[in-house]
C-alpha cells in the first residue's frame, strides 16, 4: 500500500529500492490505481543536465536527440546518468486512477510536474521539436504520476513560460511563508534571482513596520531591479561568497542585531559561512541553494560557535504552487519583472 | 572587532578570509586581548584524517612524524589537504586576555577544544609520541582559541578518553533535547554509535508514557548492546540505508503515524530517505550525520512530496558540553557502555 503510494512498483532494477535512485522505471500501461497517467506536451530539461548533453552531442540537433531517446528508452525516465539530474514536464491528464490521492483532478486538465523527472516513468512515442536554448522539448508520449508525487493545474491567467518559471522554485516563498514572523529582521542572499525575488515579495508581506526585508545581490544590474520593485527596505551590492563583507553590510544595517532570517537563493557555491554570520544566535538559515555543502554548513555553525538552526530547503509544501502564483498575481510589479525575464 | 572574535586577524593567506577556509594561519605570540593561550598535552587528529596520512606514509612512523610536522609548520594549523579535516585538541590553559568572552576560565585549567583544528592557530615546537591506532599525538606546542571557538573544562570525575569520546559528539544530545517533546515519537538511525546512544539517552528522559523511543541498528550486536540499556521502547535490526525496510518497520510501530522526529546518527552515505520517510508529516528530520548529501535530502523529500523539515546538525549548542556529560553521569549504564568501549 504504502508502496504504491511512494510508486515502487513501477521500480525495474534494481529492485525494491525508490523510482528516484532506481536506475530503471517500467512506465508501461495499464496504471496502477493509486496512479495518474499524463499525455505529455512538453519535458523542461534541468539546465545542468541540457548544457551537459548539448556539450556530449557538440551541439548537434540529431545526436541530441538520439541521446535523449536512448536515456528515456533505457532508463524508462528522462534521468540524465552524468548529471544525475532530471527537469519537470507539462501535459494534459489522459486518466485518474481510482485511488488516486488528489480525486479532484480531471481529464482533460493541463498540468505541470512538481516533482523531478528522476522518478517519473515516462514513455516516448517521438521528439517533435528541441529548444536549443532553453532545454524545451516537445514529444509525443505518457508519463505516470504516483500519489506521493506533487504537481500543479496551470493557471488560465497568466503566460505559460512565467507560470513554468514561479513552478520550478514555488518551495521557496511557500516556506518562507512558515517561517517569518512579523517583526523579524529578513535577509536574502541572491535576492534577484526567481526563487530570491519571490522570497522578498513573502517576506515583505509578512513583516510589519517592526521587522526590516533586506535584499543582497553581487550585481549592479540586478540591485538596480530589485530596488525598482521596492519589496525590500535595503539592497545591498554584496559577493555573497565573502562572509566578511556580508556581516559588515548586515550589522552596520541592524545596530549589530543581524538577522532572525536568513534565505539562501544564490546559483554559486561557497556561501554557507555568510548565511550562518549574518544571522543572530538561535536564528534560523534557510538554504534553498542546491550548492550549499551540507558539511560547510555544519562545520561552519560549529566552527565559530554560532547557535543557528540550519534548514535544507524542501522545495515541496502543501499548497506551494498555489501560494506562490497567488504571490505573483498580488505584486504587479513582480509579474512585470518576470514577465520581461521569463515571458517569452 | 567582529574580526577579531572570529580571528581574522589570524589569517594570513588568503588575506581576509576566515580561518577554517584560510590556506594559512600565524599562531605566533602574544595572544590579541579577545583569544585565549593553550599549552597542548595532546592533538586527537579527525579519523578521516588520520586514517589518510597513515596511507601516504605507508605506516612509517618517521614518515608520518614529519608528514604532521610539516602541515603544521606550512599551514599553522592541523588541516589535512587531502581530507579537509582537523580533529580536536586537549591542553591547558596558559593566559587569558583581557577581552576573551569567557572571562570564567583560569589559568592552570584542563581544557578540550570543541572547535575544529581546521581554525586553530598552532605552533610545534616538538611531536613526543604518535597513537598509530587511535590518532593520539602528544605535542610540546601552543594553540590560540579565539573568543568565538566552543571549549570544554575537562571535568575531573571521569576517565579522560571517555570524556572526550562525549565531547567530540555533545551536539547530539543538546540538539535533541530542543526538539524533542514528551508525547513524542523518536526514532534513532544509528543508535549504537556514540552520538546515537546519547541522542537515544535524551529521547529517553525526555519523553513521557505518551511517547515512544524507537532505536535502529544494522549490527546484531550493536542491537543487543542497545537493548541491554533499556533506552529505547524499540530496538530494529534494520540497514539504515534501505528506506523500505526501515518505513515498513516503522509504519509497524507506530499504526503507520510514523516518527515526529527522527535523527540521523549513521557514519555511511545513502539514508537520506530513510530519515524522511521513517518521518510524518510536519515532522523533523535531524540529520547529524556528516555523511549526508544536501541535494538528496532535499530532492529526496521534494521527490516524494513530504512535508518535512530538514535541519542539519550544528554541533555547537550554548552549554552542550555540560549538558551532555550530566546526562552521562545520570545514566551509570550508559556510563558503563562507554568506559569499556572508550576508556581505555
Ligand atoms: N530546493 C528546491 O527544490 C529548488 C528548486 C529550484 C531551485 N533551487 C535552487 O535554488 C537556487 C536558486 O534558484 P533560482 O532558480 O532562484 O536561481 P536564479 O534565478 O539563477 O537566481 C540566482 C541568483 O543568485 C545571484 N548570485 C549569483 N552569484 C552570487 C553571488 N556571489 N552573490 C550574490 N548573489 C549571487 C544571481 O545573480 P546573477 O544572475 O547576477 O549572477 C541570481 O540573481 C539554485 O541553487 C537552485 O538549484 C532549489
Ligand atoms: N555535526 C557534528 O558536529 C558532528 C560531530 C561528530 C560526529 N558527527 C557525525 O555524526 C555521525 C555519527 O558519529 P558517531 O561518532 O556517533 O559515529 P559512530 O560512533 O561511529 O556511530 C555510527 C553508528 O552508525 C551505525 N551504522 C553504520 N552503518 C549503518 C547502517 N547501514 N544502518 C544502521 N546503522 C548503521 C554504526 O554501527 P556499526 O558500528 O555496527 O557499523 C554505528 O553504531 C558521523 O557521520 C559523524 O561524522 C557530527
Amino acid at each position: 500500500m504504502l508502496s504504491h503510494y511512494y510508486g515502487l512498483h513501477r521500480t525495474l532494477s534494481p529492485a525494491g529500492v525508490f523510482p528516484q535512485p532506481a536506475w530503471s522505471l517500467d512506465p508501461s500501461l495499464p496504471i496502477h490505481p493509486t496512479e495518474l497517467l499524463v499525455d505529455i506536451e512538453a519535458l523542461h530539461i534541468d539546465s545542468a543536465s541540457f548544457t551537459q548533453l548539448k556539450q556530449e552531442a557538440n551541439g548537434s540537433l540529431d545526436l541530441l536527440t538520439s541521446k535523449i531517446k536512448n536515456i528515456i528508452l533505457d532508463r524508462g525516465k528522462m534521468h540524465n546518468p552524468v548529471t544525475g539530474s532530471g527537469g519537470m514536464f507539462i501535459g494534459r491528464v489522459k486518466e485518474v486512477g481510482e485511488q488516486f490521492a488528489d480525486p479532484s483532478i480531471r481529464s482533460g486538465q493541463m498540468i505541470a510536474s512538481l516533482v523531478s523527472l528522476t522518478l517519473t516513468p515516462l514513455s516516448l512515442t517521438k521528439i517533435k521539436s528541441i529548444d536549443m536554448v532553453t532545454g524545451q522539448i516537445e514529444i509525443d508520449g505518457h508519463a505516470i504520476l504516483f500519489s506521493s508525487s506533487p504537481f500543479a493545474v496551470l493557471p488560465k491567467d497568466m503566460n505559460q513560460r512565467v507560470a513554468l518559471a514561479v513552478l520550478d522554485v514555488c518551495g521557496a516563498p511557500a516556506q518562507a511563508a512558515r517561517f517569518i514572523e512579523p517583526h523579524h529582521v529578513v535577509v536574502v542572499l541572491g535576492a534577484g534571482g526567481k526563487s530570491g525575488l519571490l522570497t522578498l515579495a513573502e517576506a515583505r508581506r509578512k513583516v510589519d513596520q517592526s521587522g526590516i526585508v533586506i535584499a543582497m545581490e553581487h550585481s549592479k544590474n540586478m540591485c538596480k531591479e530589485v530596488e525598482a520593485l521596492s519589496l525590500a527596505h535595503h539592497v545591498c551590492c554584496v559577493d555573497a561568497t565573502n562572509p566578511v563583507a556580508v556581516l559588515e553590510a548586515v550589522s552596520d544595517l541592524t545596530d549589530s542585531e543581524l538577522a532572525d532570517i536568513t534565505f539562501n537563493c544564490v546559483n554559486v557555491p561557497g556561501t554557507e559561512l555568510s548565511s550562518i554570520v549574518a544571522t543572530r544566535d538561535e536564528g534560523i538559515v534557510y538554504f534553498f541553494s542546491m550548492a550549499v555543502q551540507f558539511t560547510s554548513a555544519a562545520l561552519g555553525a560549529e566552527g565559530i560557535g554560532k547557535d543557528v538552526k540550519l534548514m535544507i530547503g524542501n522545495g515541496y509544501a502543501p499548497g506551494h504552487a498555489n501560494h506562490t502564483l497567488e504571490l505573483l498575481r498580488n505584486s504587479p510589479s513582480l509579474m512585470e519583472l518576470f514577465t520581461r525575464r521569463y515571458g517569452s
